[in-house]
């Protein structure tokens, strides 16, 4: 290669010849079939519902789920969403139970039901033993069988670091979901979980904390979000909905403030945060996302009085965060108050104007 | 790390500390948000139907789509399916492409119509210009065009090596899916696209080939499975089918006899095969699917007068390979030359056994 074909950006799209950057020697292949076969036998899978004809219970074929019995309800729209992560945490199990949670939020967040999963596995089979796979999987089916949705297929490659997640297909009753979209000037911001998910699995990467020390955070990241059946007097008072993940509560804010067309004004004071948060933002355990969530929102952040630690916890990018809700003010305590016994952290964290210079204003 | 934390299959789960397995420095990261909507921002998506009322076209949110005036015509079902993969291409708009196609493949291989996709990216941003991602999302997106799916969302991140798939929802009438558990004793198997791709891309990697030498192959795993139009008058003839992919046809033709509980006897002299195939088996340009697809199948096989060089065929990985149905013998010609138009490489290439001790046998 020649100076030529280089740039500070990386190589060139017209002399790069894709097949030279994948490693020699199985890398990033499928899964041999009778390997994925041996783990996926040792997985107790969530229960399959009548609904599930097909089920792709090799990972590797197509699912055939019948839709028919959610439309005489209305249900009528499919919510589709997909992620996945290298792991945050140490245990296999926990990771799986997170990375579903986490991929189950987004549906929960657009106000519908999951209904089917498949499974995103980047496994290196030669460095990790298959038990660590079984785990993995086995950390998400217990959350799955808990939010009542089948593994219903699914994908596996043999790479270099491992990698999970989920593709989630929900339902929803189209003139019920919630955008992120319809946050009205005087709706009351609340906030599901705690934040600071990112800097305390920094952290645990550095190996600064244990496992031990970060239960708090563990429970929160396996909790699904699932608020629906705890608001069932208030779901006209929800006027938008979104949950915060790897942008941090600046960066999902102010995706929704701008779909909204409306400015939020945040209560720093009020934010809920875990325990050693500040201790870990303090000592500097810090992401790249940190950075780059600060980048995305700044232009259209005002600060008032806010010193630089507390910006920290504001990027902080969250895995499998709480929902950020948009709610009517005459409703919002009763909104606090249903939600506070599956989700103690929930607090009213601030209040919707009308459209300012900026989108987003923390104050004290 | 002492001895007693090995074995011959890697680590023990009871050992391994998971974030001590991923790199540091923001590898297998999510890609910034900045990033990615400058990525995005490049590509010509495929048109939006009206279904679809909320795209995530952040690449990051969940979609909605509604499903509503498919109920209307019997087509309740879901159909889904998942795959992903690093570039066995050079180019990155025909990588992008080829994944594409595959991945739709598996709901036209049930009988499905294709409905919504999402995008499965990961990308080495520290080594590959983001072009290259803007071109791997053009050929995906190309290829989504012509089957009239939009990409409804998706997740990337960050990591060494380049791979990308989607995941797929398609719509079927439950009453009409292709399984894989409904070939008869007396159909006739027939395969719509050449065997080959597998060696042909392994002599690629090595740079034996060049890409001008392989248009082929490239035709036929960009070309969409969609049979379905041209067997109007042939729907209750097809009895099951399924599509080749990484098991190959040996693979892929025991999972059918399998499911269904019957024997395949394939004629290899009928196999179509693409042009320069014969010359990289020979020359050794194998995966190590070719090894594995052999011990996954060879307890069940029966070769009959087989030589060697022929066998490597039956166990070479397709990507996006052809679909393989299994036909009422008196509507057998009918298919082969109703496909023939779209579809110039099928023929019958084998019939349908009642239950034998081996579910594939293979004659000349």
């Amino acid at each position: 290669m020649n100076e030529s074909n280089t740039n500070p950006n990386g190589l060139q799209a017209s002399k790069i010849k894709l097949t030279q950057t994948v490693q020699k020697g199985g890398c990033a292949a499928k899964v041999a079939a009778y390997e994925l076969r041996e783990i996926l036998a040792k997985v107790r899978f969530p229960e399959a519902p009548p609904e599930l004809s097909v089920s792709a219970s090799t990972f590797d074929d197509a699912a055939i789920y019948d839709v028919r019995k959610f439309l005489e309800k209305g249900k009528t729209s499919l919510v589709q969403t997909l992620d996945f992560f290298t792991p945050i945490v140490d245990s296999p199990h926990l990771f799986g139970a997170i990375a579903a949670a986490n991929a189950l939020s987004d549906v929960y967040a657009m106000g519908g039901d999951p209904l089917t999963a498949m499974g995103i596995l980047a496994f290196p089979m030669a460095t990790l033993e298959t038990s660590i796979a079984v785990e993995v999987l086995q950390g998400a089916c217990d959350i799955l069988q808990n939010a009542q949705v089948p593994l219903v297929g699914g994908h596996s490659i043999d790479d270099d670091t491992l990698k999970f997640g989920l593709s989630v297909t929900g339902i929803v009753d189209p003139t019920k979901v919630w955008s992120n979209a319809g946050a009205q000037p005087g709706d009351q911001l609340i906030l599901t979980k705690s934040l600071g998910t990112g800097t305390l699995m920094a952290g645990l990467k550095r190996q600064e904390f244990s496992e031990e020390d970060l239960q708090e955070a563990f429970m929160s990241m396996t909790q699904l979000n699932r608020v629906k059946p705890d608001l069932k007097d208030q779901v006209t008072a929800i006027h938008a909905a979104t949950d915060i993940t790897g942008f941090g509560l600046a960066g999902h804010g102010m995706q929704m403030a701008k779909a909204s067309g409306v400015s939020f004004q945040f209560f720093l004071n009020q934010l809920p945060v875990m325990t050693r948060v500040w201790e870990a933002l303090e000592k500097g355990f810090l992401t790249k996302a940190h950075r780059t969530n600060f980048e995305y929102t700044q232009k259209n952040s005002r600060f008032e009085q806010v010193s630089e630690l507390q910006k920290k916890i504001l990027f902080d990018p969250q895995t499998s965060g709480g929902l950020l809700l948009s709610v009517a003010a005459d409703q919002a305590q009763n909104v606090v108050d249903k939600l506070k016994k599956n989700f103690p952290s929930t607090r009213i964290i601030g209040e919707v104007l009308s459209k300012k210079q900026e989108d987003l204003i923390w104050v004290p």
